[in-house]
């Protein structure tokens, strides 16, 4: 398989965005993740803060109410415009260059192209709990909280987008346990998949 | 990683149990697949014909129906004997030597042991139709309703017996799309990973 894009989801903790990243390098490409967001703010006119805020992360509620509240006339809430901007530099990336995009739902985005390698970053809670609390100087039970939070928010923006649902095997090429394979052997494995 | 035992769980016509007699070959191990009834028929004391219908495929009713249904006085039913003497059996293999074993919920069986590699086998529906057709001789129609009837009975039997849910990423260490893969590559990273 000749894939020139590679889509990284990832739980919080997993090691999905520093793996993604080693992987760009050896391929010697460009790798989207935060760099995305000013591209993402051109699109739409809104700020790169209220982007870096909204993209990827749905707000604390429920699936149901956020399928529901602060949309205008139109039936689109600010969510709904970030994401369409999001999309649009996301398959407009795609047209033009080999990448590696994380998360954003890249996945889902570019599934009609035939040359784009999925793959999903998960791992076992002890040892995501120790990374963020060595990365965010955080305790086990902050850890904990941030990894609740953000993965349900992460999950409620891709189900409620992409109406398939976040961690799910068939959605990507490969799913990646990184915790028990360790980065370097996920690096390895993506890298022979190309 | 090193890993002494790998269970390959997989969707019907993926290849998945080609791909794991394959890995077995390489490695010079057992592959445990059907070979695994006549024990446990032994176990059970139920005849090997009665263990191949029953074991891994629950019956063709929904979850709720199955969990109520057909119990003796112990509040077990047939499958639950069934399943009970396949875990002993599982148990017992692990402990003696390393192997693959295909299918049987033994992801979840042996989750108490370090030293496994968990693996689940999907694919595209084109190609396991395709596949399906040539290796059993029926037209497309015949080949998706084997699908959903095969993996419907494999998911509802795993969801009940292990309380996890069949094909979501976080159960196995790695799963890998063999349609878009291909089988070798699927091999390959497997073997990679021992």
């Amino acid at each position: 398989m000749t894939k020139g894009i590679i889509t990284i989801s990832r739980e919080f903790g997993s090691g999905g965005r520093l793996i993604g990243e080693e992987v760009a390098k050896k391929l010697g490409i460009a790798c989207y993740d935060k760099n995305i967001i000013e591209k993402i703010a051109e699109q739409s006119g809104l700020s790169p803060e209220y982007i870096a805020e909204k993209a990827e992360l749905s707000p604390r509620k429920g699936l149901f109410a956020y399928a529901f509240s602060g949309r205008n006339t139109a039936g689109k809430s600010v969510e709904d415009i970030v994401y369409e901007a999001q999309r649009e530099v996301i398959l407009k990336i795609a047209e033009k260059e080999s990448c590696v995009i994380i998360g954003r739902n890249a996945d889902f985005i570019l599934k009609d192209r035939e040359d784009v390698l999925n793959v999903f970053i998960h791992g076992n809670l002890p040892e995501k709990t120790e990374r963020i609390c060595r990365l965010y100087h955080v305790d086990a039970a902050a850890a904990e909280n941030m990894m609740a939070d953000i993965d349900k928010r992460r999950m409620t923006n891709y189900n409620f987008y992409t109406e398939q649902k976040w961690g799910k095997a068939e959605n990507y090429t490969l799913t990646l346990n990184s915790s028990q394979l360790g980065y370097e052997l996920c690096e390895k494995i993506i890298l022979a998949c190309i």
